[in-house]
């Protein structure tokens, strides 16, 4: 009889649970989990506190009893495992009280402890938020979000303070979605974001459309500064001020509610005390099997370092579809399946207000650091048949190899169909297909669903002209260092140009073009650009065939603009 | 100069002329056009009618004065193109009149001709609807929907004579969103077609779903019958009754407008006339580069057989995506590109009032006509997490091969994430991925748009279990005839079973299973459902891991029930 032990009972170690069990009814399989809740909604957290999800219980998709009931599980919660016997494979166990955990100070007494035998461990503890070492921090308005117990003192919070003003640090995922859950409480926020964007995995450019949604909704976002020091006031009053952060660009905030999400790291005290090997990115280093350096233990989820799928380097990427299935393909290998885990791209996507925004893949800052040669396009086109109803434009950046066409990653954001089209790219680049290859994916259409020529099918187009020399392109990162040997031309309607256009342009409307030719230089280059690339287009190739020299700017005005945000 | 002439002004031509003047600025192109409109948006006609897409002019994309401003092409609308002369490269066209294509007979006269030399010619005349003889059917009432005019006039009829009742023939795209369109300006519908379905692209048992939403909605749904005689009453009254349609099972339905939409013939008329090669199933024949059998014409869109994606074979997919990617194709070729076109999917789309239906590849029906080996899956999971508000059932089947693990199709029908899911599969299926494969797929998730464990990888883990003899299974058209070596178990709650059940089913819920393994005989085969599949498969392994003999139902009830609608 094999006797398996899971850390964690959450997204890795309830799916491996699970799967255990419907691989073999003999296998004693007991399950620990350090809080008191198994098998939660972690990424319906800030959905429950902005008010989305109304039913807390729809948070707790399994309880001890229901896995045990159907999946003859021994689900221990309340019970953290504090060391590894790997020699005698065994782990001691501490058994916390319900009244341990809800006491906020650290003193607790009467632990108990007992150990376990395993013949396969699991390790399944998942990642920490980082609560970085800032002057005041330890203070009971700060919070961060990890699980239900970490909701239940943020609503708490609000519903006994009354946080007039609430400060979020971090624009990551939870960030981004705590930023909105506390508006939606008609908290006025701030959101603070030591880099120069938010949404880290997609480009500057792209976070553009977010920083305009954000600000828009009335969100203070400050960009580029770090919370330096939090001081508790105590205030009695009905101003914001319970807490005063001070930021290291001397600014301060007058707040009620801190919310610390600058990101997590993964839980590896565990796993490093019993001498397993930690990856050089500080993950649990684990085999293509997802086995550690002691083959009796394997490790999915958060805590581990994986395999980039691009460039097949390390990588930590702390999501919960790839904790799922390595989960599951853990348990199958315990089994001896032998399944290989093929790597992460790292797909996400994050709701921001009415815009979506995700991507797959490498992103272009990931590129250039490790130095791989890439092009790059822009294209801006409707969700739908933009003459049928709902139609929103899909703002999308593909990143590709200019020699073999390889997709390297891919980013979109806007109001409709923006899911579809990073899981569309994210399975185009999984299955290796090159952009002359994607040019004829065939899509489904209808007017409420797509476009006869879709967004993908148009990038492809684009990508692979780039590549094969059909066109010449500039990138909207180029256009403000024009030469005096370049000249620049919006090829928009004179009614476009009122909403913004590029300092130093003349205006010559795509369809005037062919007959006001004679007004550009044939000795210089003509940069064109319009409101998307589309038109642009159709100018590049009127001068080129006329006779030119010319590029287009890429993804347009749009891009440019943006990336300016 | 090359000089390049274009039949038919809508997808497949408009596309290649925009397309062959970005490749060069000298050639002379002409598009000649039957009609008075191109570049029109064909597939939302349905949508004008209906009222959903308000402004006409929404639908009409460009005119000929757009096209000559954009794109120097030289638009002819209103002007037939009667005959090729190949060995001297010319074409005769026929100037036709607003006045004369107004008419209501057929007598019209002063018709011009003239010739026009070319280079190329490129065939985009598309299909014309199949009006069956049918003794009556020539009458005002009556009518077809292809293009902008066929449009006026069924607006036009609604307007004037305010029809109480309409009835659809045909339960294809077109006679499912005509459906949609007459119900939703209140004039009750019914829908008459010959199979045993509506939508055939995709199998009976999924179009159930359909059925129950078309009848739901009110439509008066007549399935396996088909439309003998139409007799015009010129009644009077205010009753339904202008029309009396007698139907080949001696039914009658008194209605006032008559939408037939049985399908569409390709045009060939003037391809075969010019000794063109027409395939065996009656489209224009082309070779890879969309050449006909004269390689200075092209042809591309409705009106030519393509090759299969899957099967190799020709076939006919009278759709706007390929019709638009062949156009843009078959101008590269002109101008020495040399590519080739991959085949269709015939990815394929329709929403029917609150669902979307969806499929790519090829469906089972066809699989059997055409003796391919084949197995299949089902899985009803929901559109996004299902704890965060909006969630709904995607019900999705797949086919593959059981040998190779290579996706030969897919279907899914459901409210939500429809085409995203059909997408995923007409992207891997074309970049030939396997169901092997498919299991790792990395989609975006966050809880309003997926789930960690998404449909697509809950199916792959289910095929790739089938194929590996992980699982067997039973399929829905098995259960009605179990033998009494078989018992029916059925695993759900009592609760569900009051919305129905299977007949001879005893119910033991999966939660009791283990406990209750001595009610059921070991040395019979267990046959287990449940709603969806999901707790079946539970089942299903506590029983082989227990010693019996077991086999689950995909898709559960949900599935058997559905197919009997």
């Amino acid at each position: 009889m094999t006797k398996i032990i899971i850390v964690g009972g959450v997204a890795g170690g309830a799916s491996a649970a699970a799967r255990a069990r419907r691989l073999s009814e003999e296998a004693q399989i007991i399950m620990f989990e350090r809080g008191p809740f198994v098998s939660f909604a972690n990424c319906g957290l800030p959905y429950h506190i902005g008010g989305d999800i109304k039913d807390r219980n729809k948070l707790l998709l399994q309880t001890p009893e229901s896995f045990l009931a159907r999946f003859n599980v021994d689900v221990r919660p309340l019970t953290e495992v504090i060391s590894i016997d790997r020699i005698n494979k065994t782990v001691t166990v501490r058994i916390l009280s319900n009244s341990n955990v809800h006491k906020h100070s650290g003193y607790v007494n009467e632990f108990k402890t007992y150990t376990e035998s395993y013949d396969y461990l699991l390790l399944s503890p998942g990642a920490s938020p980082i609560v970085p070492p800032i002057a005041g921090i330890q203070n009971p308005l700060t919070y961060s979000l990890r699980n239900i117990p970490d909701m239940d003192k943020i609503i708490n919070n609000i519903a006994t303070n009354k946080p007039k003003h609430a400060t979020v640090i971090g624009g990551g995922f939870i960030g981004l979605e705590m930023m909105e859950a506390l508006h939606q409480l008609g908290i006025k926020t701030s959101l603070v974001e030591f880099a120069d964007q938010v949404m880290t995995p997609v480009d500057k450019e792209m976070a553009g459309f977010l920083h305009q949604e954000i600000r828009d909704k009335g969100i203070d976002l400050r960009l580029e500064v770090a919370l330096e020091a939090v001081k508790h006031n105590k205030s009695l009053d009905n101003t914001p001020g319970d807490l005063t952060l001070t930021l290291n660009n001397g600014d301060t905030i007058e707040t009620d509610l801190l919310i610390m999400a600058i990101g997590v790291r993964p839980e590896i005290k565990l796993a490093q005390n019993a001498g397993l090997e930690i990856g050089q990115l500080g993950g649990i280093k684990t085999n293509a099997q997802l086995q550690t350096s002691d083959p009796a233990i394997y490790a999915v989820g958060d805590a581990i370092e994986e395999q980039d799928f691009i460039t097949g380097k390390p990588t930590i990427i702390p999501l919960a579809g790839p904790a799922n299935r390595q989960g599951r393909m853990a348990a199958n290998n315990m089994f001896g399946r032998n399944e290989s885990y093929q790597g992460t791209q790292g797909t996400a996507i994050c709701k921001v207000f009415d815009l979506a925004i995700a991507s797959t893949g490498q992103n272009e800052k990931l590129l250039i650091k490790d130095k791989v040669t890439y092009e790059k396009i822009y294209v801006h086109t409707a969700s739908h048949a933009s003459y049928y109803p709902g139609a929103e434009t899909v703002s999308f950046k593909l990143l590709f190899d200019p020699k073999s066409g390889k997709i390297l990653g891919a980013q979109a954001v806007g109001k409709d169909g923006i899911d579809k089209r990073i899981d569309i790219m994210a399975v185009a680049q999984r299955a290796g297909m090159t952009v002359e290859q994607l040019q004829h994916v065939e899509l489904t259409y209808a007017p409420p669903f797509g476009s006869a020529k879709d967004v993908i099918n148009q990038a492809a187009f684009v990508a692979t002209k780039l590549m094969q020399g059909d066109i010449k392109a500039i990138h909207f990162n180029e256009i403000d260092h024009l030469t005096d040997q370049q000249v620049l031309v919006d090829v928009r309607n004179p009614s476009e140009l009122s909403a913004g256009f590029i300092e130093g342009a003349i205006n010559i409307p795509v369809d005037e073009l062919r007959n006001r030719l004679n007004e550009l230089p044939k000795d210089k280059e003509i940069i064109v650009y319009c409101q998307v690339g589309l038109r642009g287009n159709v100018a590049y190739h009127q001068l080129v065939n006329n006779g030119f020299k010319a590029r287009n700017l890429l993804g347009g005005y749009r891009t440019y603009i943006f990336a300016k945000i």
